[in-house]
C-alpha cells in the first residue's frame, strides 16, 4: 500500500493541494460525474514559509477550491462535492477520540461540506470496528457514518465481520461490502434499513478480490434489488477513468444479459438518492441530472435514427 | 469435451464394462464413500461375438456388478449405489421421447436401481430444458428428476435460466446450480421445497467457473442453510480422489473460518437425506454411516489424546 504515500510530499504542499482537488473535480466532471462524495484522511499540509497547518486548513482549501470550481460558467451543471472524513483505522481507541475531535471541528466550521465519517486503510492491517465501538458511539447524532466494511473474501474473518458492526453502528452506506452475500441476516437488514452498498468493480479486480466479474457479488445485489451505488475507489492508481470504467464493468460484466438503459438510469439516480444531501438538495440535484440524462437519450436516439436497423425511441 | 469419448472403445467392451464399474465402486469405497448415486448415458455395449446389446443390458451389467461388489465380506459397510439415467441433452424433442421409453424400461426391470432422470452434456451446446417441457411432463410420476442446471456464470443466459425450468419441473436435486445465487425467487423456492444443490467444487475450478474458492457461491448456501450435497462431477478426468478432495475444498476453501466437524457431519448426513432412497432405506443407511462416523471420531480423539495440546473430547 506504499503507493498511497508516493506523492504525499508533492500534493501536501499547500499551494498544490487546492490544484490537486480542482484537477480531480475537472476530471470527474469531464467523465460525466455531477456530484462527488470523496474520502480524505485530511493530511496536514505544509509550505515553504513554515506555516503551521491544521486538518481544518485542509478542509478550508477544499471548500475554497470547490467554490472556485462551481463559480465557472462551464461548470453550471455541476451539483457539488462533499467530504467523508476518513482517517486511518490502524490506530488505537485514543487515536479515534482524536479523530472525533477533528470531526466535530469540521462539522462546526463547514457543516454543509461534511458528508460524514469513516475509517480507512486496509482492513486486515488496521483494527476491526468492534474495538472502537465505545469511541464511535461518542460521535454526535447529526454526523453520519459511511463505513468501509467487508472488503474481503475471507469468510468469517474479522474484516468480514466488520459488516455486522458497521450495520449496528448505523452506517448509511457500506464501502465495498464484498463479503455481504455470506451474511444473510446483515443482507436482510441492509435492505430493510435501505443502506446503500458502494460497489467498486475495477478496484476489486486490481486488488484481486475477484478475477472473473461474472462472479462478482454485485450481480446478486442487482438480482435482488439491493441499493447499489457504483464507485471507483482509487481510479488514479490503475489509470481508470474517474467513474466510467466502473459503470462499464458493472453493466457489461456483472449485470444480467437482460439489463438495459434502465439499469444505468437507476444506478445514476441511486448516487443522488443515497448521497448525504438533504431532501431539498436531492431534488435540486436530480433536476440538474435530468438535463444531462435527457441530452444523453437524445444522443442515443439520434445515433439510432442515423443508423440503419433500429427505430425504437427511448425516453 | 472430447475427453468424455476417449476411452469409450475400451470401456464399452461388454466384459470390461462391469469391471469398470466395479473398480469405481472400489475406489469410492476406499475413499470413504458408502453410498453412490451416479449418472450414466447408458451407452450401447459390444463384444467380439457380435451380440446386439441394448441400454437395458448396460443396466443389467451394473446391477449384477453391484451385487457382486456388495456380496464381499470386506464391503459389509457399503450401503449401495443407484443410477440416474442421464442421456445427452444435445438432441431434439423426439430424441427425448426415445430416452423416456428407455427410462420406463429401466424402471420396470430394475426399479430399485433407478434413482431418476437427468439430461447431461455441456448446457451451452445442448438445448435448454424449456424446449423439452412437453416431453418431460410425460415422464411417469413415480420417476424423479435430478436435473443439471445453471452450470454457468453467464447471468441471464438460457443455461442460467435452466434453473427456473428445473425447479418448475419438480427436480429433487439441482446438479451444480452455480448460478442460483443470482435468482432470489428460485433460491427461495429451493429452500421452501427442500431441493438439494449438488456442489462440485473441484470441477467448477477445473472448468473455470471460479478461480478463487473463497468466492464460490456455496459459501452462501452454507451461510443461509441451503441443502447442499458435495459431489465430484468427473474426478477421474482431473486425477482427484473420488470425493475427498471436493470435501477438502468445501471445508477449507469455501466454508466460514468458524466451521468445524459439525459441517462435515451435516454434509455427510445430507448425502443420505437427499438421496433417492426410501425413508426405511435412509434409516438403514444412516445406521451404517454412524458406525463409520463413530470410528472417525474415535480416531480423532485418539490423535488428540496422544498429542500434547488438546484435551477436548468430541462426540
Amino acid at each position: 500500500m506504499e503507493i498511497f504515500g508516493l506523492l504525499d510530499g508533492l500534493v501536501m504542499y499547500a499551494p498544490v493541494w487546492g490544484e490537486y482537488y480542482y484537477k480531480a473535480l475537472e476530471e470527474f466532471y469531464a467523465d460525466g460525474v455531477q456530484y462527488l462524495e470523496f474520502r480524505s484522511i485530511l493530511p496536514t499540509l505544509y509550505d515553504m514559509e513554515g506555516t503551521v497547518y491544521t486538518p481544518l486548513d485542509t478542509v478550508r482549501i477544499y471548500v475554497e477550491t470547490l467554490e472556485r470550481f462551481k463559480s465557472k460558467p462551464e461548470h453550471k451543471d455541476f451539483i457539488g462535492s462533499r467530504l467523508i472524513y476518513a482517517p486511518l483505522r490502524n490506530t488505537d481507541p485514543k487515536g479515534v477520540l482524536g479523530y472525533i475531535e477533528i470531526l466535530k471541528q469540521v462539522k462546526a466550521n463547514y457543516p454543509d461540506f461534511l458528508a460524514g465519517f469513516d475509517l480507512v486503510g486496509q482492513e486486515e492491517l488496521g483494527r476491526p470496528l468492534r474495538e472502537f465501538v465505545d469511541e464511535l458511539l461518542q460521535v454526535p447524532e447529526d454526523i453520519d457514518f459511511f463505513f468501509h466494511a467487508g472488503e474481503t473474501n475471507w469468510y468469517g474473518s474479522s474484516v468480514d465481520e466488520n459488516l455486522i458492526d458497521a450495520l449496528l453502528l448505523g452506517t448509511k452506506r457500506i464501502g465495498h461490502g464484498f463479503g455481504l452475500v455470506k451474511h444473510p441476516v446483515v443482507l436482510h437488514m441492509v435492505k430493510k434499513l435501505n443502506v446503500a452498498i458502494e460497489v467498486n468493480p475495477v478496484s476489486n479486480q486490481v486488488l484481486q478480490l475477484i478475477s472473473d466479474f461474472r462472479n462478482h457479488p454485485c450481480s446478486q445485489f442487482f438480482a435482488d434489488g439491493y441499493p447499489v451505488v457504483i464507485s471507483s475507489d482509487d481510479p488514479s492508481f490503475w489509470k481508470a477513468t474517474p467513474l466510467t470504467h466502473d459503470y462499464y464493468i458493472a453493466f457489461l460484466g456483472i449485470a444480467s444479459q437482460h439489463s438495459d438503459l434502465r439499469l444505468l438510469k437507476k444506478l445514476a439516480l441511486n448516487s443522488i438518492q443515497y448521497s448525504s444531501l438533504s431532501v431539498d438538495q436531492k431534488a435540486e440535484a436530480q433536476a440538474k441530472w435530468q438535463i444531462k440524462w435527457d441530452e444523453f437519450l437524445d444522443y442515443v436516439n439520434n445515433v439510432q435514427q442515423n443508423g440503419a436497423s433500429h427505430s425504437q425511441h427511448l425516453d
